[in-house]
Order: structure tokens, then C-alpha cells, then sequence
């Protein structure tokens, strides 16, 4: 039996990591359990899964916690450094690394630092602090195994190929909600229709970003580091079926593509079982019934959020974690009703042109990049 | 640099082994060529590639090939046993089968006793005798490497992975020319429409019998060897763009696709270079202009070979040499316009339904099936 934690366990890749555990009882035991808000629905886990600790992100969650839940052996903490406790106990072997944002980085790069497997869905942390993180797991022997889907299908189809033998990774996008819809309606777009993602169920900063596809420029910069392929040889490519989840175009001009239903049991389990694939109840492709597979290049005068993330990674050093903070700045303002759909991208440029790029040498840099981006985020976010 | 023999090197494959072998100079040496009937492109090629040996098929066309060529230090054999001669030369390290139909048999299974790779381009040969050239490939230690687009798309997609791992195989067939044509008029399907297959540029026999889709009868067949996968996990799918060749679905459900232009030489140079990827000068797959891929499921009805290649590798023994052996005389009888188009199935179920299947020992029973089968096709053949 293999020790797991998850950051971020009540969340919507949280709780599909726990179904998949339970599909496979023999293989794994709950070490770790860390949420934000959903105090009810982790007090169940704990009460289900008797992990060694429990962690939620302030003081009265943790009342409400130690009143929810009969605790018995399971030891309650808070915020960052309970984060950190779920992420770095000695009996974890792999940590799901499921928090949104960036609130999940210093847990997950502990977790490297200790010499964890990180099993990593929390894509902004290696936007943030990418050059740190793969060093870690470098330094430690952890290894950064992806969950999400675009990248999960990049590790599939590489699978231990060098990064010499490809030619570009293809990074497929559903395109989102606004697909077709044209440019000059964007401003009166909802947090209704943002959040109404034609494919993917998921949480709804992710559908937000998926809807102005900053999803795909933050999954670039991620796809950077997990396979160290540089920016200029990975594409993107709108798929509007989400039947295929990425591909790696290889050196002798073949291309390996990994397909599957839109279930995130499908990478969870992939990451969590690597190198071996075990069977697993999930239903596989059904071709009986005819299948068309469209592809297409992407708008980028529509969706400027995904030249951004190519900005971003160009400009290197602390600009990744300051369009990243920006960009969440952006998403919950707009989820709040307090800015235009057209103000998330408008907003992440003037930050980012706003910041005078430093070279990351540590994490104190990143968080330091960070804070600031996110004031000048709420300077420029309160004056559109 | 390693020595490489081709069996059939001035047909379609064969021409495209040289090419990928021009653009890697420095990696082969041709030992030996064979060919059937045309001398004047296998003369071009000893004087170009200075072979230990070549064979032809006849001594009258062993006078032709020393009339024709300057043979320098080049030996000339002929027949069965100069292909063997080919097939086995001490210099050669792996050796590749591109001779159409049974004729491809002897030389290759002596490849494999002698310990040679063996690049597969002739399926014929696996249909007829799987179980026993992939026994003499273990006892000797060489490999066989599919040429075949669809088996080297699976071999790219498996890539070391054991066949416990695999759901099924799931085989494209782009449908041929026939794919939406009414059943009611195969009877006067001409030579010239079998011919001109809608995607891929190939040999005569091959077009064929991608017009009946019995190739992909023969692929089932084919695939269960080189896989070690049965008959009931090798799925076929029409896919008319040809750009996905072919799919392997694991245990886990996610599926791993092999797609890209529809040139002989990625699935060649992929067998010559494996496990490597060298690069080439091929293009990769274009998604700037858009792309949408169809998949259906085969129509049984109107394509009644796909049924036959099932239910020969479900009889087993000596009646998938049968299968190959009456579809080949068929095919013949087909392109000299002795019968009709729909005779191709009908003869070839009518000689199966006839045939007493036997155990195969060695390739004395192969070979017996084969003869016999030829025999009864004549026969069944001139009757209809």
C-alpha cells in the first residue's frame, strides 16, 4: 500500500482522486487530506478515510471541522504549514497536488523538496515556479507526474522518449464556450455562459480560463517544464470534441495522439498507477456509433489570454507567476460580476507590461512577484 | 553500418526502402536484392547499391540481369533459393520483406532461423505461417518489425508495453474505393476502379485487396501474430482520411492513436531505425488548413473478405494459408479480368468451406495448404 495526501480534496479533482482510490483499496492509503472551504464535505473524508492529518486553510474551519467530525486518530491543522504537514508526512509517497491556484505552491514544492512523487493537477504552481519545481524533483528524485488531461496525453505518447526525438508537442483546446461566438459580443458575455463548458465538467476558475483560453496558455508554460520542450515546439489546437487529448509530433514526422472519454478518472489513475496501467471500470471509446474528430487552428485576436501565456514564458523569470496572478485576480473578479469578460485579458496585459521582470532564484522571488501582481491586478481590475 | 537485404526491392516498398535508405548513407549497407520481374529497375539498383548478391526470379532473367548490369563483385542467384540467398547473407543484419503474396514465404521464415531482423512488409507471409515465424523469431532472437502503416501505427502505440495491458487493437481501413458504393453494382466493378484507391499509393495485389477489404482481413490475422493479442480484441474501423493508422485501447481506457501523411516511408524508416527515431525530411501532419477525421464501422454485408479473415484465423491450422492462397488467385483471375469483382469473396469462402483444416508442424503443411488451395481455386474459379 502506497501513503497519499491530496491538497485540495474536496475540489472537483480531489474528489475523483478518492474514486479512484476507492476503486483500488489494495493500492492505496489515505495519509493526507487538505481543503479550503468545503469543511462538511472533508469532515466525511475524514470520517471515511482516517487519514494521519487534515488540514483546512483558517482557525474556524478547524473548529468546524473537530465539530463535524469524529476525528479519532486524525490530527487537524492549518493553512500554509498544514498544507505543508499534509504534503511532506514521512508515510505519504505521492502527493495529488489538486489546489487551485496559487495557494497550492508551497505545499507542492515542499512536497518536491522532500523527495515526493508529485501527482500534479494544480497547473498554476508550475506556471509560477516551474525552473524551481522540476529542479527539486530533480535534485530529490520526486517525480512531476501530470493529471491534467492535455498533459497526462503528452506523457502517455512520449512515454520515456527524449525530448530530442520530438519535433512539437500539439496541446488540444475544446475551444470552449465562445467557440463561435463573435468577437464584438464578448463584452456582455455572463458568468453563466463562461462557466457552461461544452465538454469538460470541472471546477470554475478552470472554466473560466478555459472559456478565455488562458487554460491553454497556462498548460503551454506547463507543458515547458514537465517535458522540457521549449515554447516555440509546442502548439496548440482547437479540438472542439475533446476527444483527443493531445499529441506529440515526433522528429521522424509521425505524430502519437491519446484519445478517451472526458473523465478525469482517466489521468488521475494514469498518474497515480505510472508506469504500470491498470484495468479500470471506466468505459473506453465508443466507435460504433460513428465519430467525427474536428481540428482547428485558434483565434487569437478572440482569445488574447493564449498569446499571453507565450508572452510570459518568453519573457521568462518572474513574469510566468506575474501573469498568473493576475489572471486569478482577473477570473474572480469577473465570477464576482465585478469586471467584463473582455477585462480578464485587458487587465493581465496592463500587469504584466506594468512589471519589471526579475530572475527567479528561489521561492521568496515567485511569492514576492506574486503579491505584487495581484495589487496592481486590483489597482487596474478597480478602474475597469 | 548495418547490412540490409531487401526481398522485393524494386516494387512499391522496396523502391521506398531505397529511398529511406538514401537519406541515411551512412547508417546501411545493401547486402542483397531480390526482385520478381523487373530486371531493368533491379539492374539500376546493383549498379547503384553494389549488392553481395541479387536474385531473380528466373535464369532466363539472370541472363537479362548480367546483360543488363555491370555486376562488378555482385553474385546472381535465382528463384526460391537466391531469395534465400538474400535473405540469409552472413553480412546481413536485418532484412526486409517486401515481395508480395506466398512467394515472400521461404526467404523470410529463413531470415528468421538465421537470426535476422526481419522488416515485415509482406503480411502474406504472417497470414500463412504467424505461429511459426514468430516461434523462429523467439528461438533465434531476431524481430519481426511491421512495415504495414496499420501494424507499425500499433507497434508505435504499444512500444514495449505487454499485451495484458492491451483492451484491443483497433485497425483503420480507410474503406477503399468502394466505401459508399451500393452493393448491387459490385458485380461491375471494373479492374480500373478496384485500382484507384482513394488515399494511399500502392501495389496492385494491395489495392485489391483494399477494394474488397480483405487487406484488412489479412491485418486481423497479421496483427494477432505480431501482438500476441487474439483475434477478439483486434477491432477494424473505417477511417476514410487514412490519417489515423491505427489505435490501441489499455485496460485503463485510454486509447493511443498513430497518425500522419500517408508516405511508405515513416512506417519504413520507423522499422529500420527502431527503437530509435531518426529524423527525416518527411513532412508532418499540416493542422493550419483544418482536418476532420471520420471513424464508422465497417459495412459486412458489402465487404463479406473482412468476415472471412476472422473466421480463417477462429479455423486456425492450415486454413489462413488457405484464406491467402485463394484470395491471391482470385485477385489474379480479378486483374486479368477473368471474373467478376464479387467472385474475389465468393471463391475464396467456397474454397475455405472445401478445405479439411490441418495442425501446422512446419512449413511442409503450410506450403501443402497453400498448393492445395491454389489448386481448388483454379477450379472453383473457372466455374464462375
Amino acid at each position: 500500500m502506497k501513503g497519499l495526501s491530496i491538497l485540495g480534496s474536496t475540489g472537483s479533482v480531489g474528489t475523483n482522486v478518492l474514486r479512484v482510490v476507492d476503486a483500488f483499496p489494495d493500492r492505496f492509503r489515505i495519509v493526507g487530506l487538505s481543503a479550503g472551504g468545503n469543511v462538511e464535505r472533508l469532515a466525511a473524508q475524514v470520517a471515511r478515510y482516517r487519514p494521519c492529518v487534515a488540514s483546512v486553510a483558517t482557525p474556524a474551519a478547524a473548529e468546524e471541522l473537530r465539530r463535524r467530525a469524529d476525528l479519532g486518530q486524525t490530527r487537524v491543522e492549518v493553512g500554509e504549514e498544514g498544507g505543508v504537514a499534509v504534503a511532506t508526512h514521512p508515510d505519504t509517497a505521492i502527493v495529488v497536488a489538486a489546489a487551485v491556484g496559487a495557494v497550492g505552491l508551497v505545499p507542492t514544492y515542499r512536497a518536491l523538496e522532500a523527495g515526493k512523487d508529485v501527482a500534479l493537477a494544480n497547473k498554476e504552481t508550475l506556471v509560477m515556479a516551474g525552473e524551481l519545481m522540476v529542479e527539486a524533483a530533480r535534485a530529490r528524485g520526486g517525480r512531476i507526474l501530470p493529471i491534467d488531461s492535455e498533459h497526462c496525453a503528452v506523457h502517455q505518447c512520449l512515454d520515456g522518449r527524449r525530448p530530442e526525438e520530438v519535433r512539437r508537442l500539439v496541446l488540444t483546446a475544446s475551444g470552449g464556450p465562445f467557440r463561435k461566438r463573435p468577437r464584438e459580443t464578448f463584452a456582455g458575455v455572463t458568468t453563466a455562459e463562461a462557466l457552461n463548458h461544452p465538454t469538460w465538467s470541472m471546477g470554475r476558475k478552470i472554466s473560466i480560463d478555459s472559456a478565455t483560453l488562458m487554460n491553454k496558455g497556462l498548460e503551454v508554460i506547463e507543458a515547458r517544464w514537465l517535458f522540457g520542450v521549449p515554447a516555440e515546439r509546442v502548439e496548440v489546437l482547437v479540438h472542439p470534441q475533446s476527444v483527443v487529448h493531445s499529441m506529440v509530433e515526433f522528429v521522424d514526422g509521425t505524430v502519437l495522439a491519446q484519445l478517451g472519454v472526458t473523465d478525469m478518472r482517466l489521468p488521475i489513475q494514469y498518474a497515480l498507477s505510472y508506469p504500470e496501467r491498470w484495468e479500470a471500470a471506466i468505459p473506453g471509446m465508443d466507435f460504433t456509433r460513428g465519430l467525427c474528430l474536428e481540428f482547428e487552428v485558434p483565434d487569437h485576436d478572440r482569445f488574447p489570454c493564449l498569446r499571453l501565456g507565450y508572452q510570459a514564458l518568453a519573457g521568462g523569470g518572474t513574469l510566468p507567476a506575474v501573469l498568473n496572478a493576475a489572471n486569478e485576480e482577473a477570473v474572480a473578479a469577473f465570477l464576482d460580476e465585478r469586471i467584463a469578460f473582455t477585462a480578464i485579458p485587458e487587465s493581465i496585459e496592463a500587469v504584466m507590461e506594468a512589471h519589471q521582470t526579475r530572475p527567479v532564484r528561489d521561492l521568496r522571488d515567485v511569492l514576492a512577484a506574486d503579491a505584487w501582481a495581484r495589487e496592481q491586478a486590483r489597482t487596474v481590475l478597480q478602474a475597469s
